[in-house]
C-alpha cells in the first residue's frame, strides 16, 4: 500500500478533476502491475496496473490508493475491470467520497465474490488525497500559502527588490510544489508588479499548473509575459462585475479565460472564487502572494497550509511584509497553523503547516 | 575527543572568562578519568581528569578540546600538571590562542618529552569556542540574537500581547540557550514594557547569566522586578553619559553595576559595549531584543548567530516587527548568514544562523 501511495502522490497537479491514484498488483508474492493515474486524470491507476498485468492478474491482489470508481465517466468503472481480471483480492487505504462512488465501488468487488480490505494507511492516503477530498467534501479545493522571506519575515526591500531572498535550490523546490497542484493563484497587485510567468520550469515535461489571477478591476499589464503567453497553458482571470468591457475583450482576444467573481465589500468574494475553482474541478491551488491577497485569503480563512521559505539575511522593519494587515489584535484571534515538515532546502529553511480546525 | 568536546560544552555559559574544556584521559582502552571545566572556571578540566585518574594517568593518553594552559593563573599550569601525572600522549583539538598559552603549553608538554598531537576535531572546537576565541582574538564577545516570531515574522499583536506566540518547548529551549551564554542582553524598551526577570527558570541549578540592560538614560522601571531582583544574581546596566545621578544613584543602591557607555549619532556606541563586556571577561551573549536595539545591533555588524523561532501562526502587518528599520534598500547590503541548524521544537520550529563574513 505504501508503494499504492507513492505511485499515487505522482499524478498530485496533474490528474485534476480526478484523484491522484497508485494501484499495484501482487501475485504470488511478486508485483505483476504498477500505475498511477496518468496526466488529465485517465486512463486510472487500476486500468494502467491490469494492463500491465494482463492475465497474471488473476487470483492476484491488487492494492489501491482510494476506493475504485463505479461510475461510466470518461472511462468505464474500474471495479467493473477489476472484478473482469479475475482479481481475488482488492486492498484499498479509504471509500471514495465522491457521491458517484461511495462504497459503490467496494460493493461492486465484493458482489462479484472479491475479497475487499479498506482503511489500510488511511491517514496517509487522507493527507495524500486532501485537496481532492476537500472539493468534493466542502466544494473548494485545498489551498495552500507560499510565502519566502527574509530571517525577519520580509518579501523585499522598501525599494521592492526581492531576486533573490532565497536560494536556488529553494526556487527549484517551488517549482517541484508548483508541479503538484492543479492551480497556481496570485493577486492582481503581483501579477502587475511580477509579471510573471508563474509556470514550472527547470523539471522536465510536466502538466503546465493553471494560471489563476484575481483582479478585481482585470487592472493586468496588457503587454507584459503574462498577455503574450495566454494561449501557451491555461490563463484564468477572475475579475469583478466592474472590469470593462474594453479590458475583457483584450484578454479574450489574448487567449485568457473570464471568470467574473462577485464583491463583497468592495473586494473579490474569495469564498465564491474558490468554489468556483472547486466547481470546475480544480482540487489543490498554490498561491504565491502577494501579501495584501495572502492576508484576505486568510481572514476568509481559506488557507489550509502555509508553506514557508527562510533565508538567512535580515531586511528590516522597512523591508515589504510578507502579509498585508489582517486586523488581528489578540493573539487568540490570530489563525493557527499545525507544523507538518520542517528541513533545510539548501541555504534555506522550508517549514509547511496545516491550518488547526477551529473549535 | 568527541567526549572531550562534549564534557566542554557542558561548561558553555559556566565558566566565563575561562574557556569551557573537556579533558578524558585513557589508559590501555579504558577511561580512566574526565573532566570538564567547572562553574565560575575553575578548577580546569585538566586538573578534574587527572584526580578522578589518580596513579593511572601514568603511561596514559590525555584527551582535551583545547591546549592545556601555560600561565599561573588562579590554579597552577595545566601543562605542568599533565607533566608530573606522568601522562605520555596529550591529543588536543587545537591551539588556545590566549597571548598567555598561544603554543606554550604544547611546548612545555613536549619538551617534558610527552607525544603531543594537535588539531583533531578542530573545526568542532572551533565552533564550541567561538565566543572565547572571538574575546580573544577580536576582544568582543559573540553575539547571538534570537527573535521568536509569527509565522509571518512578527514578535507580538498591534496591541503588544506576545504570550505566547511559541509553545512550551520552545521557551524551554530558550531557557537552556541562555543558560549557554554568560550575559542575556536586551535594549531598555524591551526592558521598559516588559521588566523581564532575565533568568534560567526550570533546569535546576545553573550559574546564571549576568543580566544586561542596555539603557542611554538609564530610564528603567525602578520598582519592578529587575530592580528587586537586582542583587540576585548580576545586574549590568550599561548606559550612556547622559543619565541622571538620581537614576544611578537609584540603581547602585539596588546592587545593579553601572557601566558607561559613550554615545555615538545619538545612541550608545555597542562597539564600544562589546568591547567593554568583553574586557570584563564575557564570551557568549544572548541578546533577547528588542526589534529597535536588534536592528542597532544589526547596523554595527555586532550580530555573530541569528537562532529563530517561528510559530505556526498568522499576525499580519500589523503585527510588530521583530525587526527594527535597519536602512537596507539593497538586497546585496542585507546582512547575510548561513544556516547552522534546523529542527522542530514541539510545535515550532528552531533555525539557527551564523554571520558570513562579509568579502
Amino acid at each position: 500500500m505504501a508503494h499504492a501511495l507513492a505511485l499515487g502522490r505522482r499524478g498530485l497537479g496533474q490528474v485534476w478533476p480526478n484523484p491522484a491514484v497508485g494501484c499495484v498488483i501482487v501475485s504470488q508474492g511478486r508485483i505483476v502491475g504498477r500505475g498511477s493515474t496518468q496526466p488529465g486524470g485517465r486512463p486510472h491507476a487500476e486500468a494502467v496496473a491490469l494492463e500491465q498485468a494482463g492475465p497474471r492478474a488473476r487470483g492476484a491482489t491488487a492494492y489501491v490508493s482510494l476506493e475504485p470508481c463505479a461510475h461510466h465517466g470518461r472511462t468505464p468503472p474500474c471495479a467493473d475491470a477489476l472484478v473482469a481480471s479475475g482479481i481475488a483480492r482488492v486492498v484499498t487505504s479509504m471509500e471514495d467520497p465522491d457521491p458517484r462512488v461511495a462504497g459503490r465501488g467496494h460493493r461492486i468487488l465484493r458482489d462479484a465474490g472479491i475479497e475487499v480490505t479498506t482503511g489500510i494507511c488511511a491517514a496517509e492516503a487522507r493527507r495524500d488525497q486532501a485537496g481532492f477530498l476537500q472539493r468534493i467534501m466542502q466544494g473548494r479545493p485545498m489551498l495552500t500559502l507560499k510565502l519566502a522571506t527574509s530571517f525577519d519575515g520580509r518579501i523585499a526591500t522598501a525599494s521592492g527588490e526581492s531576486r533573490w531572498i532565497t536560494g536556488p535550490d529553494a526556487r527549484r523546490a517551488v517549482h517541484a510544489m508548483r508541479a503538484r497542484h492543479d492551480g497556481i493563484l496570485v493577486g492582481g497587485g503581483t501579477a502587475r508588479a511580477d509579471d510573471p510567468e508563474l509556470t514550472v520550469r527547470g523539471l522536465g515535461p510536466v502538466c503546465q499548473p493553471v494560471r489563476l489571477i484575481a483582479s478585481r478591476k482585470l487592472d493586468l499589464p496588457e503587454a507584459g509575459r503574462l498577455a503574450s503567453s495566454a494561449r501557451q497553458g491555461k490563463l484564468w482571470l477572475c475579475h469583478g462585475p466592474e472590469a470593462t468591457e474594453r479590458r475583457r475583450a483584450h484578454w479574450r482576444e489574448a487567449g485568457a479565460r473570464l471568470i467574473e467573481i462577485p464583491v463583497r465589500h468592495g473586494q473579490l468574494d474569495l469564498t465564491a472564487l474558490l468554489a468556483v475553482l472547486g466547481a470546475e474541478g480544480l482540487t489543490r491551488i498554490f498561491c504565491e502572494g502577494g501579501g495584501t491577497f495572502a492576508a484576505s485569503l486568510l481572514q476568509a480563512d481559506l488557507v489550509d497550509r502555509l508553506a514557508g521559505f527562510t533565508a538567512g539575511l535580515a531586511l528590516g522593519a522597512e523591508g515589504r511584509p510578507g502579509l498585508g494587515a489582517l486586523g488581528i489584535d489578540r493573539l487568540v484571534a490570530a489563525p493557527r497553523f499545525e507544523l507538518d515538515e520542517t528541513r533545510a532546502v539548501g541555504g534555506d529553511v522550508l517549514h509547511v503547516w496545516r491550518r488547526v480546525p477551529t473549535a
